[in-house]
């Protein structure tokens, strides 16, 4: 059995000479306290969500490596402007990734935390990309039997903020739904959500070859916004699914406008008389990603009753409460490997994520691209 | 005593081949029923909010006049986008102005409008731009004894957009409220109730005169976007009072966006601790005017708990209820001489809204020109 008494951690830094520094660090695995357990980390997938911690806004074409082939170090420079935005973690050394799965290797003498033990558990905590990870019982979310590591690598944030979407629809009192970057994991995964539940959706790509891979998949609604006639077939969309509230994971640019202007122009199709201030339908556009990170524009011909703002998991788990949270969780275990699978191109090590021709293709947050490392692979088993 | 079976009414119309139509039409004053009276209308705003109605999105520098001295025409060009956004109205001659007062000349049948002959009320009805009004004895906002017409005359646009921020804001959760164009009659407004009422309020200008004229009525916090320092400026004024949600009127340009980097900022200051994805305050700001018609870009510097979205008198007023907004009604006729006081530049008649020369000074929604309309100005009296 492997030595489990420390461990490889990746971490990441922003030094206030605007310098980013990735590197990793042995750290001591943690005695568990009574309620917790110590659970060795399998697969822990690189989310877009993740990489803004990771680097930091650096400028991803100034990455240089430096260290050796077990410690690699990657250097890069964060421009002024991103510097500023990041003033509050500045010259901390910051563990990285949000969630992952792996066996629970040793257990506190609570009997919570001893009934985990040798159970495969998948864990939103932070502090993912590490090959031992100390965590209360109580947040491991027990795996059916018979699913691996990398299986329920994802388990929360992609599961979690498309099952979001869907409540934040239903709650706002809306009837369907538009997405963003819809061919992503996270979207495929919503649109196997909405054909399960029978919720309208409406999905925005930009190939034409994303627009195959959600017609296969069932999608009923698929817009690509490089065709010539993209608002129209926006607005016959909007206007046969009803759907006024939309999630975007792009944030700049002109779409999210463009999604409301279209969304008015549904609204206006069926309107009796005219309105001078527009539709009195509420339509509002969530920003959940920044897939473009340049400013948002849009022109305001949609009327007065539309909104614009941010969404994050977090705060809509927090304003749910813990136990319709929980129930959301126990679905996601329960259809792992089908409504919520996850698909990667690559698995790779805690040093593989410091290779600069890895960086080159993960960091580019495509679509079709999509890392999970495994912090213990070829070092632990 | 004048004619009253008659009067003379402004009309509005934007026909299919993209021509606007501003003219004086005859119209016959109906025979009130039970519940009714009639106002003969002595003053009534013209207002950002009637413009749009007024002008149809036409390009004012294309206006020509027609027609004679007395029945004046004007038409403009309405620019192909703007006519989508009109598509609505088109070929309908509407009649225009949202708010006025005048004196109840005559009343329906029963005691409620019996009651009001003779005495000075305040209307918000539309249709304003005309001489004698036909309206419900309910929709009647009776003016304190010595109050005139001109007094009156807006009673209601501006004094309850302001009383309606203050209202959104605490039913929000925010302690405080910022305010652009804030040197606007409505600005003014705000000002005095904040005073009076002992909210914290962050006024922002454009000119050094304009944070003259609010200092001297008392404003504490006054930011000029012209300032070299503006930013910082703003970010100390927001960190004092701790302002939360903004009241926008120009709409066009960068300055919602900055003023949530702002509130961004202020808050960051009093962070205890690094959050990657921002402050957890939800910060907000609402478009109500569109002072800039241009798009507007924003640079997503301020985490992910922000909005933006239009904000309306209308369903405001809906939201809280019938109850509720005649209690504001109410504290507008009471203070109407002083916290809810209007100043105009210029008082003229219907016939004079129709001449070019005075369409190129109102029309300019300039902060320091403010235009009453007298639609019996010269006829009746």
């Amino acid at each position: 059995m492997a030595n489990t008494s420390t461990g490889l951690q990746l971490r990441s830094i922003v030094k206030k000479d605007g310098t980013l520094e990735i590197s990793l660090v042995s750290v001591p695995t943690p005695e568990p306290k009574p309620e917790e357990v110590i659970v060795r980390v399998d697969a822990s997938p690189i989310n877009p969500s993740d990489q803004g911690l990771l680097f930091g806004g650096a400028d991803l074409s100034t990455a240089k490596a430096s260290g050796t082939p077990d410690r690699p170090v990657v250097t890069a420079t964060v421009p002024p402007a991103a510097l500023n935005a990041v003033g509050g973690r500045l010259d901390q050394s910051l563990p990285v990734g949000n969630e992952g799965a792996g066996v629970v290797v040793r257990a506190g003498t609570t009997p919570a935390a001893q009934a985990l033990m040798g159970k495969t558990v998948a864990i939103l905590g932070g502090s993912m990309y590490t090959q031992y990870r100390c965590i209360k019982a109580v947040q491991c979310l027990v795996l059916p039997p018979g699913t691996t590591a990398a299986e329920g690598a994802s388990c929360f944030v992609n599961p979690l903020t498309a099952l979001g979407m869907v409540a934040t629809m239903r709650t706002e009192g809306h009837q369907a739904l538009v997405h963003t970057a819809a061919a992503s994991n996270l979207g495929q995964m919503l649109n196997r959500i909405c054909l399960k539940d029978n919720v309208g959706l409406v999905n925005i790509v930009r190939k034409a070859e994303q627009v195959d891979v959600l017609r296969k998949a069932g999608a009923t609604y698929v817009c690509n916004t490089s065709s010539p006639t993209f608002m129209d077939e926006l607005t016959d969309a909007l206007a046969a699914t009803g759907a006024t509230v939309a999630f975007d994971a792009i944030g700049g640019g002109t779409l999210a406008g463009q999604i409301l202007t279209a969304m008015e122009a549904a609204a206006n199709r069926s309107a009796k008389e005219y309105s001078r201030y527009g539709s009195t339908v509420h339509k509002q556009v969530y920003i959940y990603g920044g897939l473009d990170r340049g400013p948002t524009q849009f022109s305001r011909t949609f009327g007065m009753a539309w909104g614009i703002g941010g969404w994050l998991l977090t705060p809509f788990l927090q304003k749910i409460g813990h136990e319709a949270a929980q129930t959301l969780r126990e679905r996601v275990a329960a259809e792992i490997k089908t409504t919520f699978a996850s698909a990667y191109t690559k698995e790779i090590s805690l040093a593989d994520a410091l290779r600069l021709d890895e960086i080159a293709v993960y960091g580019k947050l495509a679509t079709a691209q999509k890392y999970l490392i495994n912090p213990n692979k070829g070092l632990a088993g």
